[in-house]
């Protein structure tokens, strides 16, 4: 072997090795940075992913119809006002998604003038709940989109008039047929429930919390994870846990304008008539919190900063400095998340026909 | 010169010739065809486009500011439930893109369950109208937008509430500034009206009645131009002329259900308070028609034929034969146009704060 030594070849060993120290260097303060920067940040990630986790990309379980026909009939029947009563209120009509999935009043308006009992719960990842309304009386999104248009103080309708309406629009038939190609009747009231379900599954808003819990550590401010931190601290998590923050127990909860008033709502206790569900609500989820006021079953406080007081004083019976309220409220709005742009385009309803039942406006 | 004569070049020769014939051959049918279809067509869209034309593309008149800025927010403001007095009724409340901009019910539903005098027109190409509403109050869909926000039948606020409401919001204060960059006081109940009415020009639907006028021969069926012939032929452009079949003059009208039961719109006498204008309407647009029912303007007709056979014997003093009023609806219906994907998206709503005015459900 022949040893080469030229004054080039030192040069060329010289810069080599300078290039490679200070490629080592560079990668060196990338890693140091980076493992500092997980260490301490995987603390407060594992805390936060001992209750909850990121939000699944998918919300249709194993076997549902996922098809897109079934969604966009569902898209239809969200916005269709002629299956209420009156032929003028719809899903989207307390569930906008302008305003995320909500109605932004303490109750709901519906068929003539008439209030709703408590607050409407937002549409929004509502999929991954474990029941549906403030009393859990139904089980997933396709049972409980059917109920509000029954209710004779919201869409006031019957299944025979839903059925009849949809009937009577060929345009419908086909796409009863279509989104439930396997059934030889698709068209029957459980299938309106299925397709809004379907179309409600697609409502998923991602947040930078949930990119938190996915593995980018500058998903969240300083203040925000300080934010974090307090509300664990507290004990938020105790009851605001799951993949949505909530959404999974149901907790006892008199709200300070029903014990000031004496008029309750009884929670619970009206689906299941046990004397241990009165004055039991599921725990409302906290995504999209900010968004999603007035608070409260009843919908009786405006102040995000207020609910959060109420809610430490009556579940944990802890009273917050200002700072400790003030930074959880940074934190609940880490949990605000975008509405995909799919779920945001209306439909066209097709024209009705001479036999298409007519709306009415009599209570 | 020399005379080339080969079996060769011959033969080109040949076949030259035959390919230059064969070629005019095909022309010359194609030229005759093309005159006889014009001939014939030519002579029916000359006489449309005696009493119509083509909709223009662009609604936005010389020096209008048509900026993306006021478009998105006059799209946020259709849909602002906040400026109404419940917190609850928005434009789309009543004109729904899913409906074709009406609500498809013989008067309105507003504050307080009340209902309208009138059937509520659609927002689609209303920019084109020469007046808005029944009776002509307003003279563009700008004056316009502000009005039903106003009518305690229907949004019932104030313009102070209005003001309050965008004053409170940040995003809404913004959001005027850069869609009127050259106000200094761009938060005025005018900019309401001049943002939503900007949205409104967006609203045009080109139907395929428009693609015949701008020439496409083959855009109505032999048995729509029947029905065009029929239209003309009956005398219905008399009154429903212009750019949008209709939307230009007032004429007197009493509907059948008015005079069953005694109960009369007086219409533009409302709004002048002459008595030459009792029971005078504006003549409505024809474009969408078959999906803008109820028809009249108590919306007190269902039906199209049936409204067909009312206004030919009420205008005209003509009855029509079965024949002639099935076509007229055939013609009709290609006045059915598409709404622009544009149009179709919802806005996100930026949130209350603490200084939002509450709604408010009393009458």
């Amino acid at each position: 072997m022949r040893k080469i030594s030229s004054p080039l070849r030192n040069y060329k060993n010289i810069f080599t090795f300078l290039a490679i120290a200070f490629a080592c260097s560079v990668l060196f303060v990338q890693c140091s940075e980076r493992t500092e920067g997980t260490a301490e940040l995987t603390e407060l990630q594992e805390k936060a992913l001992s209750f909850t986790s990121p939000m699944p990309e998918n919300a249709f379980e194993e076997g549902m119809n996922k098809s897109d026909e079934i969604i966009e009939l569902g898209r239809m029947l969200y916005y269709e006002p002629r299956i209420s009563k009156s032929g003028t209120i719809s899903c989207s009509s307390c569930h906008s998604l302008a305003t995320f999935g909500v109605d932004q009043t303490p109750v709901s308006i519906g068929h003539g003038w008439q209030k709703g009992p408590v607050n409407a719960p937002t549409v929004l990842n509502a999929a991954f709940h474990k029941t549906q309304f403030w009393n859990g009386r139904a089980r997933d999104v396709e049972e409980q989109a059917g109920m509000p248009i029954l209710d004779p103080l919201e869409m006031a309708a019957t299944e025979e008039h839903v059925l009849a309406v949809l009937a009577s629009i060929p345009e419908y038939v086909e796409r009863f047929q279509t989104a439930f190609p396997d059934q030889d009747d698709p068209l029957v009231y459980e299938n309106v429930g299925n397709a809004i379900g379907a179309f409600e599954r697609i409502l998923l808003t991602y947040s930078p919390f949930d990119d938190f819990l996915r593995g980018n550590t500058n998903a969240l401010s300083d203040q925000q994870k300080k934010g974090l931190e307090t509300f664990i601290e507290v004990g938020c998590q105790t009851c605001h846990r799951g993949q949505v923050m909530g959404g999974e127990i149901f907790t006892f909860f008199q709200t300070p304008k029903e014990k000031e008033t004496g008029q309750f709502n009884k929670g619970r206790f009206d689906f299941t008539q046990r004397e241990s569900d009165k004055h039991f609500f599921k725990v409302p989820s906290l995504l999209n919190i900010e968004m999603t006021y007035p608070y409260l079953h009843d919908g009786s406080v405006w102040s995000l900063n207020e609910t959060v007081n109420i809610v430490a004083k009556e579940m944990l019976s802890r009273e917050l400095t200002p700072e400790q309220n003030q930074l959880i409220v940074e934190f609940l709005k880490t949990l605000t998340g975008e509405i995909p742009e799919n779920a945001m385009k209306l439909p066209v309803l097709p024209p009705s026909t001479a036999e298409t039942p007519k709306p009415r406006f009599d209570i």
